[in-house]
């Protein structure tokens, strides 16, 4: 096992996919899949456990899961929106569920279509379902806090109640949970704040990732305020694809490629060699002809005599 | 005059226009100056005294100086790559003269086609100039310690050589040396770092400011550095225009549209208004159709509900 600083998680495959309209091959996704985790991405968002009917471009999931899973040393996560979703992804074995909780209500109604009780109940059910598992198959349930910086419906998000929705996640049966700024409102100061806050409430183990926009251009400027606080986990897709498709103007995750040199640059070892995440993103182009692909460093290409922290 | 927290310098109509192919009307760089100065800017670099013959874009430096000493309040910055350039600003009554020096010299002799000894020369040579004239008179001197990050020529550049640069710029008779990521190399560790060695150096009133390239899309990232290591001057280019156009690869100042964002939204007053700013954006797109402005906050508009520092 390699030593890292930070975690990147790849949700290209979940929250990228899931917002583009061409539907990517499954066994496009397999070769994806593949080189990023060969290129040294730890832990890797396949998909979402959610009707066919809702999100045709993720229907493959629970075969990307069993994909995945041969993969050693991987990380495999899914975003499951209900108890059924979670059932599904139990079955197939993914190493992390993560159940989203939009901390503004009207969001959480227009997304999910559910009220924040019927999302505590369902995360108790699931923890019910997880405990029934023999210990060494149980998975990690992390409750997202969606829209914790601010909501383009509410505008806004009362600090309270992010720290509100955080505490019902962990009593209803979530190990962790994550700060999400699903809307692109976050500053750094909240960033700092929020975390600090969160881990005053539940403990230091109870909150290690976020979930960061572009919108405003502010994703890794973000970032560097969650390092400085000590989030040691940080979702990022290739190519800056995704976003949330629900959210009125906000569009972007940041750039995995982005996000690498900053942290490599920095000395803060990600165990991601470059010359295999740039193959990797050269998988996705190939598979999404038409598609924009984002990200300064893959057209910039690595400075002049640069050594990667991971490389030394 | 207000409070403000952070400066923010805007170099668009110098390092911006310097860089695009079309030459911007005289009245229309008049107009915009206005407009950003309106809009609370606090400094602007209007041009540069370069022969009209290098950059025939920059040709009417000096009438745009006489027209910024009008505005009230407005700091009216000048580029000057040598004697000659400086004793045309001194002429005018530019407030602040900035003498850019490579630190890797095969830079500064490609770029400004100078050793490092007839840049100190010239500065030794600008110090005698500047005070001959009455106290009230003197604008400030900045040397600019471009590449100081690393090089596109070079690769690599020691930290050593930063400092003794900054050093023998002080010494030659500039009043301040500041930052300059010509190349888009730079991380936060080197921004923060090189930033505590020049203090320690030469005291903290020698640097205050630092110019910041998004290359690899870590320019606001390197703005949270420099925040942090207490800098408190930032250069920014409204629309992102420009970079530096003889570092092959190198392109893309920070925009200063998403930077002011980044402050205001922390809680650090740049005493700039958003309406404004973005009207002064429509002046600039206005007057260069066909030249592609960037910056994720005015496409992405304002947060809803969102309150900047400078408003409160």
């Amino acid at each position: 096992m390699k030593s890292i600083d930070i975690e990147i998680s790849e949700v290209g495959p979940r929250d990228g996919l899931q917002s583009i309209a061409p539907i990517m091959p499954t066994a496009a996704k397999k070769a994806w899949i593949s080189a990023l985790a060969a290129a040294g991405i730890p832990e890797i968002e396949v998909g979402s456990f959610v009707p066919a009917s809702v999100l045709p471009q993720l229907a493959d999931t629970a075969e990307l899961v069993t994909h995945a899973r041969q993969i050693d040393g991987l990380a495999v996560a899914v975003l499951v929106p209900n108890l059924r979703g979670a059932l599904d992804a139990l079955t197939v074995g993914a190493h992390k569920l993560t159940i989203p909780l939009s901390v503004s209500e009207t969001h959480s109604l227009k997304n999910l279509r559910r009220t924040h009780e019927q999302v505590l109940a369902d995360v108790a059910a699931i923890r019910t379902a997880i405990d029934a598992l023999p210990r060494q198959q149980r998975p990690r349930l992390e409750g997202s806090l969606s829209t914790a910086f601010g909501c383009t419906l509410e505008g806004a998000v009362p600090e309270r109640k992010v720290y509100e929705m955080a505490q019902k996640l962990v009593a209803a049966g979530c190990d962790e949970v994550g700060l999400s700024d699903t809307t692109g409102f976050a500053s750094p100061a909240q960033v700092r704040n929020y975390s600090r806050g969160i881990w005053a409430l539940l403990g230091r183990e109870r909150l290690n990732g976020i979930h960061l926009h572009n919108t405003r251009g502010q994703g890794l400027a973000n970032v560097m305020a969650a390092l400085e606080a000590g989030l040691t986990t940080i979702d990022a897709s290739m190519g800056g694809i995704g976003g949330c498709p629900f959210a009125p103007g906000a569009s972007g995750n940041i750039v995995t490629e982005d996000l690498v040199f900053l942290l490599e640059s920095q000395g803060l070892r990600t165990g991601i060699n470059f010359e295999l995440l740039f193959a990797a993103r050269r998988v996705l182009a190939a598979a999404l002809p038409g598609v924009e692909l984002y990200g300064f460093t893959p057209q910039a290409g690595l400075p002049k005599d640069f050594v990667a922290a991971t490389a030394q």
